[in-house]
């Protein structure tokens, strides 16, 4: 008989079940994903600024688009974010977060609040976000 | 006369003051400074796992070496962490987090929240913290 497979918890990614995790530690688990200098930055403007090309995004932050490809790339792979055409010629997007994507929200929101009272940046009220 | 310099908000770290920031967005500030994947992972074991000697911490985590020691000493230069000799031949330094550092467990528990529900990784108890 065959063994079954372990029973995904309700909202684990699909791709967390087989990936090679360096630790079973959830911090170490999201950093390897999203430990960078500009994923995040991605997710605050689809989140909260209402970015949602590849142009707008660009533009937004500065981020080389190269990268800014490869990361949009690792959200849409891990379901963090997904991807509609709305122009066929040439071809374009609008990129948008998912309920895992937006579930970052809580992290932006401490990572903000430390900068604000650390680093004496902005604090962003987003009641003014357009999604 | 001399122009006052602005006065430093009661908590801003010392560096931040002239540090050319790409941004004023403190998101993007706190990711400067702590957007990689150690940097969270050396505070989570300063602040909940009790490892303080380079040796604890660069064994902890399977961090190289190298790495660890760039990233120990930019904590210690932005204040977020500090330092106490505690032997002599070799010296041998013990490392804690300062108020600024420890002030990232609120930004800990978030990740760590958001890997546990999506990434299907532990979530830490931190009534076992050993400080």
């Amino acid at each position: 008989m065959q063994k079954a497979k372990p029973k995904r918890r309700r909202n684990t990614l699909p791709g967390a079940d087989d990936f090679p995790f360096r630790s079973e530690c959830s911090i170490s688990r999201t950093l390897e994903l999203l430990g960078d200098k500009w994923t995040l930055l991605i997710v605050r403007d689809l989140l909260w600024h209402g970015k949602h090309t590849f142009k707008e995004l660009a533009d937004a932050e500065g981020i080389p688009t190269n990268l800014l490809s490869g990361r949009l790339q690792r959200l849409i792979d891990w379901g963090l974010a997904d991807r509609e055409q709305y122009q066929d010629n040439p071809v374009r997007y609008r990129y948008y977060l998912t309920d895992a994507g937006m579930a970052l929200e809580d992290t932006l929101i401490q990572v903000m609040t430390w900068g604000n009272r650390y680093l004496g940046g902005g604090f962003y009220d987003r009641k003014q976000s357009i999604r």
